[in-house]
């Protein structure tokens, strides 16, 4: 894979709450100069994003109950939806993990296509990745996790949020979602921080990956490319 | 400090991702046995927790934009509304703290006033709690994160979410918050699991205290009350 193609499955990301303006406008600038395929940043920077990165290929994603999943339907789907209406073209939704756990599917089903419809109903060509949490569940909890992202219509499964204790993606957690969720595409995301593991993840099935460390990753592949031109 | 008083003070919390409707029952039971101030929980279990506590002196007590604060004030209110509809009577909102680092104090005081007013819009005996995050902050950004909450007419300062890799309160940023937001009064939580954690908390000027180790510090301090007696 080469540098343009792996730059196009990149989530150029900042979701520490720490970030201010100056890193949300270099994160644009940044993905503009890679053409990352989106920049994912908190709520609170969506405006701002959108302003800056107006007329470019690089879209603006954000995220909705984030990181615990544990809000309402109604809080999820108010967040999408203005998110939507501001400009962001992809949600990213965590779903409630407590209720996934406890087995109570139909309110698992409901809770994301709240969140489908409301990013629908303010752009209907936006999409919706459900983040699983998938280091905090066991492989029955990851498979419901798939089947009710199927059963919600959302375009994407996604690993991790980033912030969980029991850390982001693995190989196994992504193979394991593009297998139960195919044709819905995935994304990996926590703790994708070479090269190394950034291939293995795409190898394993990973349409998207997430991270923070998309510019450093660029820099290895060049410097791989240009050590294979010079041969 | 007696059993009784002491638990006047705790907020008996439940905010990992993963709890079950059993574990949202079990800790409205011990806040129930306990007599303790509140419950504080994910806005998904407000309903439940405001039916099980109904005609109880047990307050329910939730979250906005939480653990990251990095959500939209729109958001924020929404989801303080929401759960004051519900029936929450306290919500404990994170503040901006991006925006708070950055110095943009008009963003921070607005972002806290539109929790304050949709929460007493709901219902106008409820309370706001402002989550500052101090482990991530430095002194000077927590005094303007105190002059944030009482601008904004909010009812408590807060230390921690619990969940920020930086860490929990401190004796030193409680004495800190008492110093520079009374007479608005102060929430300590993040990483109290002991008695003597607690009480150093309440002697640094803490009026409440948000943990989930409150069952355990109660029977501590009924060992040492039995103690005591037999003396």
């Amino acid at each position: 894979m080469n540098a343009a193609e792996f730059a196009r499955r990149v989530d150029h990301t900042i979701l520490k709450p720490e970030a201010g303006p100056a890193d949300i406008d270099r994160l644009c600038d940044e993905a503009l100069a890679h053409r990352f395929a989106a920049v994912c940043v908190n709520p609170c920077w969506v405006e701002r994003c959108v302003a800056r990165l107006r007329g470019s290929p690089v879209a603006v994603a954000t995220v909705a109950g984030f990181p615990l999943g544990a809000t309402t339907p109604g809080a999820k789907a108010f967040e999408a939806h203005e998110a939507a209406a501001a400009g962001a073209t992809e949600i990213d939704m965590v779903v409630n993990i407590g209720k996934l756990i406890a087995g109570d599917r139909a309110a698992v089903v409901d809770d994301i296509w709240q969140v489908v419809r409301a990013t629908r109903s303010a752009n209907e060509k936006a999409i919706v990745k459900v983040i699983l949490e998938t280091a905090a569940l066991n492989e029955a909890q990851i498979i419901l996790g798939c089947r009710c992202t199927a059963e919600a219509q959302a375009e994407f499964v996604k690993t991790s949020t980033g912030f969980h204790a029991a850390g982001g993606a693995t190989v196994q957690s992504v193979a394991l979602l593009r297998k139960h969720a195919a044709p819905i595409r995935v994304k990996a995301s926590g703790g994708i921080r070479d090269l190394a593991t950034a291939e293995a993840m795409i190898a394993a099935g990973a349409d998207r990956l997430g991270m923070s460390a998309g510019v450093a990753i660029m820099r290895e592949l060049a410097a791989r490319e240009g050590a294979a031109a010079k041969r």
